[in-house]
């Protein structure tokens, strides 16, 4: 059932022992938030503890002035989780348990007791500050930094489409609590594990340029992985690279998946419809993102793409 | 002599034809707030023009909605330049005759009959838009592409500590007008040229690791400018490449001067001064960024760096 924002204040001033849930491979935002509202809570005198799995190092910022407690749940929160598919593996045991759902996930599935989405916040974090105000709770710079992080990190630093004139008005004030946002900049964003920069160093070296260069192909397979000792967050948002070259129309990111087919992301300019490629591949998505499988050898996969990109550069 | 935000906006009242000066490898704030306060001005009814050499393709997005005339100058601005040896080569001839500074620069040179100078703004377009609102004009989608750009660039798309609350709300304001932030964004940060990606695959593929992985070292001789056909643009902000490693403390980066030289740029961790590291080699700066200038072969020029800056990390 979806309730208003003011009855979610009114159940969180009611209950008590709140366990707050995050989604598999936790990002700055199903943080922040957890951890805000997990702060909140404690300064309301109540009970509360984040669970999430694994715990990346990189948001130990997050958890300072987190009282650690041990008790057992009474009322259970998952927050920027859009399905209860994507808890953490550890945490699966709460899927049909939880009470109150809080998300900013337009698409994703009703499986909470207690739901409330608003699709229209950038990050859950926006949802959380909101609520937090409403609860009479002073922001200090410990859930400011929560924050700010939340709205950074899934706005991709102020950058994407998704942030508001609201999204930039609630970090205004968060930095007004004395938080050090070009900290938390520089460790959400300009952090580059080794693994992620041989990654790199190795797509940069390979790249393949067609269609009068107007067509850039990136790939990473198993052994490059292997020989980098990368795991899965050194392997995000390298899709965005070959798009970034300029005169590049079209740009593919091939990645080798365990079965040895090819995870393929494509990123096109806006005159380009990106779903359309995707689709002749059995894939989908959107104007400008999209993505699709081939069961190919390297060489193979790349000459179908090429050969099916070049009729949309063409057009 | 430096006069009050209200007296320029009474001089813009009672003046016309006016030229705007920007300063030399123009970038997005001096152009930003250059046409913002051209528009502006325009909108009153007045003559005015932007003087920039070169201007850049990716800024193009900024001169929508300005009216090209030819006048001769009777009032001649600068904006956002810090000293009159900046002003690009063909406009040295204004060097002497600039009658109002409008900067942000705390550490500029006074050179025009009357300034008006606001070190605490993260960008000069801060100060054009106050003074756009003080005098009476409608910001509009076209001025608010140019003062966002101006704030966004200036501020490493908000992610530089010189960001204040008031540059992230008045990048709120700009955006109720409708402007496209997210693909000025994307041309201003996320366009690589492909000179600018082969140095950045050159880099990669020659950085050097010493005291046990807590110094990067990345070098550019001139063969490799030469071989990836690189302007200055391509060259810009390489710096921040060795520090974003994770475990990296100093990051080195360096470059190959025309005389042969090796210009030095050092990027530590807050716990390590950088300045002192520069100071050893008769360079200077703060303390995380600084740099030097060393004159010896780029073998010679490692070993004498990695000599001093093994001795801060071991502290």
């Amino acid at each position: 059932m979806n309730i208003t924002l003011e009855k979610v204040k009114d159940i969180l001033k009611n209950k008590d022992n709140f366990y707050i849930l995050t989604h598999q491979y936790p990002d700055g935002d199903t943080l922040g938030s957890s951890y805000a509202l997990c702060m909140a809570l404690q300064k309301m005198g109540k009970k509360a503890k984040v669970l999430s799995d694994p715990f990346p190092e990189k948001y130990n910022i997050l958890c300072k002035g987190v009282k650690e407690e041990q008790f057992l749940p009474e009322y259970i929160i998952s927050v920027d989780v859009a399905d209860s598919q994507i808890l953490a593996y550890s945490l699966k045991e709460y899927a049909n348990k939880i009470d109150l759902r809080i998300d900013h996930h337009a698409l994703g599935k009703n499986f909470a007791k207690l739901e409330y989405v608003e699709s229209s916040s950038a990050a859950t974090a926006e949802i959380i500050y909101n609520l937090i105000k409403m609860l009479g709770v002073k922001i200090d710079k410990n859930i400011a930094t929560c924050i700010y992080t939340g709205i950074s990190t899934d706005t991709g630093c102020f950058k994407y489409s998704n942030a508001t004139p609201r999204s930039y008005r609630i970090a205004a004030d968060m930095l007004e609590t004395g938080i050090d946002a070009n900290n938390i900049n520089r460790i959400m964003f300009d952090t580059k594990s080794r693994s992620r920069l041989e990654i790199e160093r190795m797509v940069l070296d390979n790249i393949e340029f067609y269609c009068n260069s107007k067509c850039a192909i990136i790939y990473v397979t198993l052994d490059m992985i292997k020989k980098a000792n990368a795991n899965e967050s050194d392997l995000e948002s390298l899709a965005s690279i070959p798009r970034q070259i300029e005169g590049v129309l079209v740009g593919i990111t091939m990645r080798q998946k365990e079965d040895k087919s090819f995870k393929i992301s494509i990123r096109t300019d806006e005159k380009i419809n990106s779903s359309k490629i995707s689709e002749k591949f059995g894939g989908g998505g959107h104007q400008c993102a999209s993505g699709c499988s081939i069961k190919s050898d390297l060489k193979t996969a790349i000459k179908e793409l090429v050969n099916v990109v070049k009729d949309f550069i063409e057009e």
